[in-house]
């Protein structure tokens, strides 16, 4: 099995060129902007090993990478338009530097290129891959929806983030590894345990994040912890505490929401010590870890040909930075 | 073969449904919500009509020209976005009523839904179909992308916005009757013919489309005529009239265009009749509408076969309302 850095360097030899028309470029520019300006390519490399999970990678599980980054960076133009985000990978995110207009534009022809690769791959495939790419794009498009609605809400549930963070994150990790699955010749048990093993990954992957956002060492971690605390989101963490605390915690953690600063961070950062909020999240990373890993071991492959999924689950889920 | 108004019956029985889940309902009420406003239902018909040329409708010309609206429905969500438009067919716009984020979403979605009814399309079509769908996509948003830089330019020729017009508004007419073409078993030419019959139709139908803007009948147009003049737009009219004016007609426009309501519109009209832009204009459309006449006489089929299709081109372009 190839290792990640040898993945990524073979999708990236094909995926590193110009995926547009030249004109017009008021279009297709801030299009290919958003490619150019980095990216971990997880997903299509997830893709590639799933397909190479069953047999040497054919070159149809390519273009569905080449298809599965596209549609995940027309996520990223629009999800950006609708969070006002002035920043994405440390570069000018394309509505800041085309504006909003262009970049809806952008994102929809990023899209349509996407559906432009899948219509390469083998129709022995087409439906079932069609099928479930169509359904991620829904999933993913109702977990953005979902999040915009949960910011106007103060009763959300654990199981509604939850569910949430499934549909926005979770679901084309599980789609990228089924739909190269597919490609593989895969039978529907094991490609239905690779999407479980997707799901679950990112479940995990969302728990870790929401962790190091409130726990994390700021040395290792890049940058100051706190930002969720600070922009009032509703984590793992935050759902936790406010489910558990008692009412003179839930006043003195209201009290904190208000304070501005580093203040506030270390605030609200003590009560949901209080609360264990960040013993729980520990534990329930492990949850959803334990899960992914049964996922990946219930695929009836030799045990070898996993050695790259594991270790780069496990990569994904010690980070502490 | 099927006049236009028992075809549009069917297609409407088939197509008067709900097309989305039911939840979450804040993404998918919007996207429905546009689907229930009405529209003449013109690209399904003519992809229906497209197809019955060749042999009784098909089951999958259905599924295509269901594709075909839910495209077209994105593109007018997304359009009034960046139009910010209030109203569309005499309701408030989907960004009116549920705000632009939902609107982006609620257009992604459609889209989205377009190609999971292409993927019910019997696979022997499916490359050409996918091919031929992904094309028009992008040029119909070249096409708007083009009509905002455009709105930016004051030396926008006559062959750019004829560019523009083509690629906003006509492709996706010709991409209807030739998709319908293809699934009834339609030769390239034949198939190649229809779809210049679209495209020039839709041309001939934007240049009446600016004529009677200008120098309609109010009482048969139904809305007060003069509303490009008003919003300073580059018709047709407008682009002739530019270019052939004299450097005293021409500053004397300059004028007219800074002055407010109706006198606006009579100063401007005077001109442009001075310029002859409106026996032009009535030319030009005269000139397109016989390329798409010549354009469907060269489809190898019976000639009665054509009858429905001729006679919607000639109520399509002889509307003076």
């Amino acid at each position: 099995m190839t290792p990640f850095e040898d993945l990524l360097r073979q999708f990236e030899a094909r995926f590193s060129r110009r995926h547009f028309p030249e004109t017009p470029a008021t279009l297709y520019d801030p299009a290919q902007y958003i490619l150019g300006i980095g990216g971990k390519r997880i997903r299509p490399v997830l893709c590639l090993m799933g397909n190479e999970l069953f047999d040497a990678i054919r070159p149809d599980a390519f273009e569905m990478a080449t298809a599965i980054e596209l549609f995940h960076n027309f996520t990223l133009i629009h999800d950006d338009i609708m969070d006002k985000a002035p920043l994405r990978r440390g570069h000018a995110t394309v509505h800041a530097k085309w504006g909003e207009n262009s970049a809806l534009l952008a994102g929809d022809v990023m899209l349509t290129m996407a559906y432009e690769y899948l219509n390469k791959i083998d129709l022995s495939y087409t439906r079932r891959i069609m099928s479930l790419f169509n359904r991620t794009v829904l999933e993913v498009s109702e977990g953005q929806q979902l999040d915009m609605d949960y910011e106007q809400r103060s009763d959300v549930t654990l199981e509604e983030y939850l569910h949430m963070i499934t549909l926005k994150t979770s679901v084309l990790l599980a789609c990228s590894l089924k739909t190269g699955a597919i490609i593989g010749g895969s039978s529907q048990g094991n490609s239905e345990h690779l999407y479980q093993f997707g799901k679950n990954l990112g479940i995990a992957f969302q728990i870790q994040d929401d962790y190091l956002d409130a726990f994390g060492d700021p040395a290792k971690f890049g940058k100051q912890v706190g930002g969720d605390i600070m922009a009032g989101k509703k984590t793992f963490l935050m759902l936790h505490t406010l489910k558990t605390c008692t009412p003179a915690q839930a006043s003195e953690l209201q009290h904190w929401m208000t304070v501005p600063g580093r203040d506030r961070v270390e605030g609200v950062l003590s009560i949901m010590r209080a609360c264990g909020a960040d013993g729980w999240a520990a534990d329930l990373k492990q949850h959803y870890t334990g899960l992914a890993m049964q996922n990946l071991e219930d695929v009836a492959v030799l045990s070898g040909r996993k050695e790259a999924l594991r270790r780069l689950a496990g990569d994904l889920l010690q980070r502490d930075h």
